[in-house]
């Protein structure tokens, strides 16, 4: 199957849009609110296993636990639980005690070997897990796990400050038949907080190779949460997890790898996009293309300064067309730049361009940036092909409020 | 002579603290609030000099002109001309043109040769500069030149939207005898704006060649104005310019290159510090001092990363001692980093030690950071030695509402 010979259906639904996945989303007690904190995702299947994890070198218990399970299963699991209100990370030999235990219970709640488990947690760091509160809340969403509304519940369960639960699904149809794929995420957010942190979850019922799925995952995430910020931090916490159970007629082999990075792209840029329209503060989700790149790498390079940029954030948050900050934040890059040939974009109005500032046009720009969708465009005019897209959020006053109150 | 063998006096006193220096700050039409926009600083000798650049590859014009001239005159030159209120930058062939006519009026103003000449401009990019305007200023500064108030003129009339001038002065006495350094600096401040820019000038009457003068300058920029940051970004007009004349009796030699560096840096250290202070919505002054690093360049980038986190500065403004967050932007600053053996201090509190939380003495540390000055140490936990400074300051909600304002 080629991507051209699909159709891609965008729908309602969640991890369990696909067959043969069922999940819970359950209160256990982590949350002092009560809200739910414990969300569990069960394939009736054995499935193939990918999953990306945040790069930071202080990683949380339940990353180190996620990665060995992986590697002991061969790239296979049955089950993900993830619990929220409570990160455990820098929480030494004790949290790494309850994450296994956490891991352990989610492994025999879904009657699941021993390695075929994935555990995320997501809240607080530096306070331990309530090893019990955790364990026996697998156990009850164990009991409630369903295919109809779990996966919904479980996209509430995972949520900590998120203003809205990030869900989505595709069908793909095709010469090899159909199957589909959901997930779910978490986003920027929190109370007592301590950092930015996403979670997600991606299923399908296509029957897909590990090493298949996993190259194929790191791709999709390449283009989606990993073009994506809020304002530049990484969590210890961070992880995408795919699970792949064959539940379906379809099956995918190394020659329908398009395919397959485009559909689980369907699911991963809703969601993405999701958490960014969702970040702290956030009122506008700014589409950043940067073109002109001597690489693809250096165009995201540059892409993801801009993104980042106080200044810029700022900018838009104001409606303020202020091409200069763009170019400034091109050129301190660290990326092959030309100011002679490089060009700025905001919405249909070209700015800058050869040199020229068309600073007549900057109420026509602004009228644009007023708008909650935004799209701005740096050719850094090095003449070459690299292009990338980054997304990110404006900067307001509502994230220096949610950010500094004080938490003790 | 060494340092040890030096006293260093901190004294008021600006660019023209040191012998032989005479400068001005005069209003020549360049700002509409018919604010002071010009400044002339003339060394009555021949004087060593130089400068430190922006790295940004969108260099503005009176860079690009600067650095020509230093390099034809090898090394000298005998009078800078700063305007602010327009960075002349993104403004192509015709403000090459305009830089040139500023810098050949300011050496013929100065009776300098054409080489012997520095300039500096600040404020809002991608607009002409008013070539009349600003040749006819300098003249009339020429006229206005003198020592005692003419360097706080000079430092008024650098300045942008910075909240205060910000000027310092050093004696250095020895057996070589006695020679000073003095300073002027504006910081991160824009009205119509564009991007936070930050300018220096250091003069001294001490005898310096300028091959030595160039390295120490270089060193003393690097643990003062290269040390701090306010929101990360880096303009296109930064520079630091530094004039030798040798008016005093004091001559140095290779030799004496720690000395020299020195007393650079107790000029460029207040004056980097006064950015800080000044910059945009800041309440707080941050240091972070970064230990246990491989080497003393990862311990810098470890710095930098938490000198530029938002979660970071944002904790930091509220006054909560949220030691996860430092933690996190360590172990993703790119650097080897030990999460078993990492350290948090908030002013003299412990917080994260060996793998261990106190959080038991949150609110000693809270304490501490409701001060107007705030020392954050972080140990990144490799064993190794490397250490490095920097300086920051909070974020707030200020800077959004400064930074978001409409600008057309």
């Amino acid at each position: 199957m080629t991507v051209s010979d699909c159709t891609f259906t965008q729908r309602d639904g969640a991890v369990c849009a696909p067959a043969g996945f069922r999940a819970a989303g359950i209160a256990c007690g982590i949350k002092k609110s009560g809200a739910p904190d414990l969300a569990l995702i069960v394939s009736e299947l054995s499935a193939a296993a990918g999953a990306v994890f945040t790069l930071n070198k202080a990683q949380a218990a339940p990353v180190l636990v996620s990665k060995e399970r992986l590697a002991a299963s061969g790239g296979r699991a049955r089950v993900v639980a993830i619990n929220s209100g409570c990160a455990n990370a820098c929480t030494g030999e004790d949290g790494l005690a309850t994450a296994n235990a956490m891991a352990d219970a989610a492994a025999a709640a879904a009657g699941a070997g021993r390695a075929e488990v994935l555990i995320a947690s997501t809240g607080v760091i530096g306070v331990a897990l309530d090893r019990n509160k955790v364990t026996s809340g697998i156990l009850e969403a164990a009991g409630a796990l369903e295919a109809v509304t779990g996966g919904a519940a479980a996209a509430r369960a995972i949520m900590t400050t998120d203003p809205f639960p990030k869900a989505a699904a595709v069908t793909v149809d095709g010469p090899a038949g159909r199957f589909s794929v959901g997930g779910i995420a978490k986003g920027s957010g929190m109370i007592e907080p301590m950092m930015a942190t996403m979670l997600a979850v991606v299923t399908t019922d296509a029957s897909v190779a590990p090493g298949l799925l996993q190259r194929a995952l790191t791709a999709a995430v390449d283009v989606t949460f990993n073009a994506i910020s809020v304002d530049g931090e990484c969590s210890t916490n961070d992880c995408v997890f795919a699970l792949a159970n064959g539940a379906s007629d379809a099956m995918l082999s190394d020659g329908d790898y398009d395919l397959l990075v485009e559909a689980l792209r369907h699911v991963c840029e809703p969601l993405a996009l999701g958490i960014v329209r969702g970040g702290e503060g956030a009122t506008k989700l700014v589409a950043i293309d940067v073109t002109g790149g001597r690489t693809n790498a250096e165009a995201k390079q540059a892409a993801r300064a801009i993104a980042n940029s106080p200044l810029v954030k700022t900018a838009v948050h104001g409606a303020d067309p202020n091409w200069g900050r763009l170019i400034a934040v091109a050129g301190r890059a660290g990326v092959e730049f030309s100011l002679e040939q490089a060009r700025v974009v905001i919405g249909d109005t070209v700015l800058f361009e050869r040199g020229t500032p068309f600073d007549d046009r900057a109420e026509q720009a602004s009228r644009h940036l007023q708008q909650a969708e935004i799209s701005i465009g740096v050719d850094l005019g090095t003449g070459g092909r690299g292009a990338a897209r980054m997304w990110t959020c404006d900067l307001s006053a509502e994230y220096v409020r949610i950010n500094a109150e004080y938490r003790t």
